[in-house]
């Protein structure tokens, strides 16, 4: 029976405009994505959204290996000593390790870190098994859980414990290791874009949202409906900084013994939070059909005891899971308005009606949820014998949908800012992206901060001829986004 | 560069037959399944090895979702008063657990516990999810990292952290938690037979070897070629232990309050070191088709500049791979024999050479990982334009030859003693599983052990008459296999 104390009661969703942080809080516990866990900060990442995780895992994976990577597993743990060695990282990580100090009975000599990342022992392990260049590039990617001391939880945007990739290369020259960081970031981007359906800008970091230890980071970053910017995936170019913190040394063909170049890059699963914040609306969640667990769910209508619409919904999912769709049939004994709510709350893309009529005219009907109720595109009869083919154009269809809509909204809400009070004004209201041309100063950044709760998020190269800074006046080197961010 | 100090040096495989475990670590080694990690206890899982890990994950998986299993994601860190609240079960594991005790700079006044297993931390979730008998049953799998405090490494086989999957289910009456403990018992049995290649038996633990906290354990032994048997997964029949211990109530249809009855299932990467022992020979692994990273290699061999072989391998490697098989062309600038040794190593299952003569004729030649040089069997030319089929052929009979010759030896040594000096000489032989009747007292079990080093693998019925114990004299209640062990 529940502890009280441990579940927060969701009776209703609140509506998505009025407050979206308690709208997003229900919608994950209501759609049963996640529950909160007695250990603090840990949350309970419950079958309907793991199957989430599992879909961007699938996608990801498969990309991964696309461009010639291999997955590989390493400790949890890491012994103080490695963790010291590239000052920089451990600096920006300390404050948030959590330590290991007993094993049974015994009390450790040195401590141990539960990962946070795992940069210091992959550099390790890649000093080993690297003599020569003939041993580049090292391709690897792991799948792991991390462990970052914190002390507020919000599901998928803020936990202490949280699932992700972590891709870590190793390669002979400068360039390549670069080019790796963008093909990797060019990755997470399409994945966001065409599997999440969530619009990105890509971009540089700005020196102070760099990744302790790299000499540049890339981010994809998000927008979300209330104007804050979520950060949803980073790839770093870490130069030569780890290769001679942890001694990745090889023999060139010329003989000469050099220090690798390293990458790393990482996407863990807030990118689900940015989806769910992206697509939802006030009857739960929307779920693009790429990462759906569930594509299509049947309500067959059973009238006066007529229950030949089950039968039917069974056949029709039977063949539309031959045809490679995850689909389910919802017979429990309940009203079907009652489970169309339900399927709605869970964004399952397209609900499936059929009753006794559909039976005799060989019919179903086809219901979007990325759609308002009236929308003429929300409901569509369909033939039952050309049913595969009409659920494959109306998966696209939601698919492709949801991500224009998504679009449209970045969009109106990128507004290029020309002069600082405009600039102010944007930031603090959360008018969204705003788009500057900047200085690239750490020190304006930080006054922008200070006044108006905007950082950059990433910067790109200038489009036009020399200008001035938007917030500083100084001259300036980017274009920049700013923004309120998660 | 390697720091030698970690990376133990492997120049050759020691004969298997001479010494099993200086041969398992040299394999292990040599064929980069792991490296030894910096970090006690822990090894680092390199590609090759996770592809292992990768096929075992794949089969295992569509085993747990096709019997109605869903995967979720618990949380890594167990508070030390959760874990204390089933008795019998914290007796059993505190002596392995490591504790984090410190989170940044803040001591933490209630430790937390690296999960040595879930059952705690599931035990009070399922709490919060069962309300009603229609919330039953639960029905989940985590695949995840565990951690026990272990002093010693043997890769696969004894790490402090290793990756396993654990189930862990709920259900209203005992008889469908018992069904649900042998269902999970006989996919691991299915598994290890038909895909890793390994003849177990399945069968009953004794009292003094049952999951600590478990009614009934359940247990799939497989053999290892030094007569000692390794366990190779448990399922476990909770009975209310642990409903009890963590309060997981459901109000029955028949409006009374109940405790639900739970199972957990475990099967881990340790699977891969019986698959590794029971297989290998002294030119390396063989891996089973089924669980092969790579199901054939090419070798092309090139001859006074005829290069030929190169494309044409690159265009049959194609050809099979759209056809779905696991392939890679070896064109790297060394001598064919040198590839042959490196893939002997590795144990891709099936070997494809092919040469200007090959070219001219259509043809290639294909050779059998599984057989000894000189075997008939071992080679076999073949057309190209029938590759894919005589490919599909060629690793089914490597994959059921690989199981017939495991179960044979497993039969061979499995000798049933009839009197109480057989039985001790054979255990002490290591003759490997002696099967006698037994009469399932744990004073009788460990009188065996002081003697022989052997204990109970598994029990099962008798199969005749009413009889004696052959280790002690008593009546017997049950068969056993008896063995040291792992």
């Amino acid at each position: 029976m529940s502890d009280p104390a441990l579940q927060p009661v969701v009776k209703e969703i609140p509506p998505k405009a009025a407050d979206l942080s308690a709208w997003y809080t229900a919608v994950c516990l209501k759609a049963e994505l996640v529950s909160y866990s007695p250990v603090r900060g840990c949350v309970v990442l419950r079958p309907y959204g793991y199957g989430l995780w599992e879909n961007l895992q699938k996608h990801l994976d498969k990309a991964f290996k696309d461009t010639g990577h291999e997955n590989a597993y390493f400790p949890l743990l890491i012994p103080e000593g490695l963790l010291l060695k590239e000052a920089e990282h451990v600096e920006g990580f300390a404050p948030e390790v959590a330590w290991v100090t007993h094993g049974g009975q015994e009390e450790l000599t040195e401590r141990l870190a539960i990962r946070p990342t795992s940069e210091a022992i992959i550099g390790v392990m890649y000093a080993q098994w690297v003599e020569s260049y003939r041993d580049l590039p090292i391709l690897i990617n792991q799948w792991a859980n991390v462990l970052r001391w914190e002390k507020a939880t919000r599901p998928f945007l803020r936990t202490m414990e949280f699932l992700w990739q972590e891709g870590h290369t190793a390669h002979a020259h400068a360039a390549e290791a670069r080019e790796e960081t963008l093909k990797m970031l060019d990755v997470y981007r399409e994945f966001a874009e065409n599997v999440a359906a969530v619009p990105v800008y890509a971009g540089i970091k700005s020196a102070s949202e760099r990744f302790p230890g790299a000499v540049e980071t890339f981010s994809i970053e998000a927008l979300m409906p209330d104007g804050k910017a979520l950060q949803s995936a980073t790839s770093h170019d870490l130069g030569q900084n780890f290769a001679k913190a942890y001694d990745i040394k090889f023999l060139d063909a010329d003989q000469q013994i050099k220090y690798a170049y390293t990458t790393s890059w990482g996407m863990s699963w807030r990118m689900l939070g940015a989806m769910i914040m992206t697509h939802g609306d006030d009857r739960g969640l929307r779920i693009p059909p790429k990462m759906a667990p569930l594509e299509a769910v049947f309500v067959p209508i059973v009238r006066k005891g007529d229950e030949r619409a089950v039968a039917a919904a069974h056949d029709a999912a039977k063949t539309l899971r031959e045809a490679g769709f995850r689909v389910r049939v919802d017979d429990r004994d309940q009203q079907p308005g009652w489970k169309y709510a339900e399927w709605d709350v869970r964004g399952v893309p397209l609900r499936i009606e059929i009753g006794p009529r559909d039976v005799d005219a060989g019919t179903v009907v086809l219901v979007r949820r990325d759609k308002a109720k009236g929308d003429p595109e929300q409901k569509q009869s369909v033939p039952l014998d050309q049913l595969a083919q009409h659920v494959r154009v109306s998966l696209d269809a939601i698919q492709l949908s949801m991500y224009e809509e998504a679009k449209a909204f970045l969009h109106e809400h990128t507004p290029r800012a020309n002069d600082r009070a405009e600039f102010t004004r944007l930031c603090k209201e959360r008018a969204g992206m705003v788009d500057i041309t900047w200085c690239g100063r750490a020190a304006c950044e930080a006054h922008v901060k200070a006044e108006t709760g905007a950082t950059t998020r990433n910067t790109r190269a200038l489009d036009g001829d020399e200008t001035s800074c938007v917030a500083c006046g100084e001259a300036a080197t980017v274009r920049a986004y700013f923004a309120q961010s998660y």
